[in-house]
């Protein structure tokens, strides 16, 4: 099996058409990454994932070794089958959950404590136990533990972080690499990490890309710890930074981008994989993306709104509900309208990556951004 | 069109094998029929409810009145379209939120007042507006307004309520025969009050009768003001009384009927329709019927039972998942769950009214009866 192979198809704008190669199929890249942290999407099952287009899906190790617990998942067969789900899987790591339970955790430079957000209960993660966590998972991609800041932070924590990243990536590899020597096909990213300081970002990936080759060292790479809330600029130079600091042959993984707007900036910047929970949270509170625009469905200019969502949609709100009634079931507060909107979220988002695709293959990406950079930003007038 | 026809094509213990045609097609029956309250499936599309076997849906014509608005429902085309359901839908008449409601209504021989339960708004509900708000929505079986009474209340005051209803239940069919002679097919059903009393039942089944026969009076019968907490047997006695005094060759629908041994029970006294948000709301609470036990699926004991929740059920939780993964979903709030197990319960209610008919038709329907009483009941050993 040749997984892990990752080519680069072609170029257009800074964007890269891609193809990752993973023990459950392919992927072409760009392509978003829903999120389902326990091993479901919120509101949809895994058909609905696959009718929305949905290629690989991401859960989260630390959620996972929380609830249903990781040994278990491994006992019932792992994730693919319980998911219902045989497209890739990629779990992250739970360094995320280091900063975001920050009062919560203490890091050394053994591993990370953390306690439990469910019952308050204390758990190490080490750099190797995450490797193992996510073996016992049985996903395609792995990412390495990481000590992810919430920003702002200080120069000195960024690098002291940054540092014990690198140390805890070379220990996470250690320990992969033990398990690629027993055959398997499991693939591992390491994770840029280095703060809003370009210096930081450019060291980050340089080192962790001279652990050695795709299938030897990392064999993809996500940048972690941006789009926490530090200026669109900053992100954007941090990126930047660690794209072009990162080997060209293997993956790009923007943690944690979610807009259309920033899956289209960082694709152009040579990132070709994108996560985030925000089409499924989103539509919860009613905000949908057409091809044009977009739209709240709370808003009251929707209740007598009798016209398809987006028409040529092929997703269950747009072919079987009109605007009007989507309006209605989110007043009403039933869940059924979490479930559609987020079912025409994931078509939506699955269809865009499919014409930025398009359009690195067409050679006109440049063009592609130029018509889509405000299309769908709060200020859209059809949104007003 | 022959619609309203309803025809008795068997009888087994008690128990008969009926065929009610609306302007949306047949309705085999004993039928159960889940509750759509504002035209929504709690956690299921319409698609989904047909993949569970469900033949008719309910609606509440309160609820709709106040959201999304009767007339706005008109405006666009109706429920049946709005709610993607081509087959045939009951709505309720708002009666039984005089009960569950009444600290927020006024009664008085004119109608009722109610409050909303969103805003405080005061509405006026009468005999003939409900008919015109059903009208409206577009449904194919209408229900008359009737003053439902929270248990237990004075003979004074059930006998003061079922005249009552009776003098509105006149009112509601005159409203209706003006429908009728603009050449609806929509049905209109009287509803027997009358408390636990067996006479004031058994008085008000018969008055409603003689109001004319199917096409001229009421083509059916609900049984209301039942199953709000009153003992089982008083249950059984007026739901017998009624049945025995109401016409033969029109359909009865007891309603809030929900538990599996309410419907067996209640079918062999010749009751032919039920209601009930049980199937949907106990499946959000984990609680599910397969065909041998009803179990809560909650319980730490299914955490690692990789086990079929009911093999050969066709729906998506017994062909997509296991009891520990369900059991999982559940703890972990995953609101995918409540979906799941929604889909599993319709599609068991769906099968055992299929199997009810196919044992009156057998004519075992005793033996049916006497095997299935007690299956799923909470003490069932299965879901110690």
């Amino acid at each position: 099996m040749t997984s892990g192979a990752f080519e680069v198809r072609g170029r257009s704008g800074g964007a890269r058409l891609g193809r990752l190669v993973t023990a459950h199929g392919p992927v072409a890249t760009p392509e978003f990454m829903p999120v389902a942290t326990v091993g479901a999407l919120r509101g949809l099952t895994a058909q609905d994932a696959r009718e929305a287009g949905t290629r690989i899906l991401l859960g989260n190790a630390w959620h996972l070794m929380l609830q249903p617990g990781h040994e278990r998942v491994r006992r019932l067969g792992g994730l693919h089958p319980l998911m219902d789900w045989d497209r890739p899987i990629l779990t992250d790591s739970g360094g995320y959950q280091i900063a975001s339970l920050s009062r919560l955790r203490e890091v050394t430079e053994q591993g990370v404590r953390l306690r439990s957000h469910r019952d308050g209960s204390l758990h190490e993660l080490t750099p190797e136990s995450v490797i193992g966590i996510q073996r016992a998972l049985g996903s395609d991609i792995a990412m390495v533990l990481d000590e992810c800041l919430s920003l702002p932070a200080s120069p000195e924590a960024v690098e002291r972080a940054a540092g014990r990243s690198l140390r805890w990536a070379e220990r996470a590899l250690a320990a992969h690499r033990e398990e690629r020597a027993g055959g398997t096909s499991r693939l591992l990213f390491g994770i840029v990490q280095g703060g809003v300081s370009p210096a930081a970002r450019e060291a980050n990936a340089r080192a962790l890309a001279a652990f050695g080759p795709a299938g030897d060292g990392f064999d993809g790479f996500g940048v972690g710890g941006l789009l926490m809330g530090e200026p669109k600029e900053a992100t954007r130079e941090a990126t930047a930074v660690a794209a072009a600091a990162l080997p060209p042959e293997r993956p790009r993984y923007l943690m944690g981008a979610g807009l259309p707007a920033d899956l289209i900036e960082s694709a152009g910047l040579g990132m070709d994989l994108f996560d985030s929970v925000l089409p499924t949270r989103l539509a919860r509170r009613g905000i949908v993306f057409t091809r044009g625009a977009r739209l709240n469905l709370y808003r009251a200019r929707f209740r007598d709104d009798g016209r398809v969502l987006d028409p040529g949609c092929p997703c269950p709100a747009c072919t079987r509900s009109c605007r009007a009634w989507l309006h209605h079931l989110l007043r009403a507060r039933e869940r059924i309208a979490a479930t559609l909107l987020s079912a025409h979220n994931l078509t939506f988002y699955a269809d865009l990556t499919r014409r930025m695709r398009a359009a690195i293959a067409g050679g006109r990406f440049d063009r592609f951004r130029e018509e889509h950079r405000d299309r769908w930003s709060r200020t859209n007038p059809d949104d007003a």
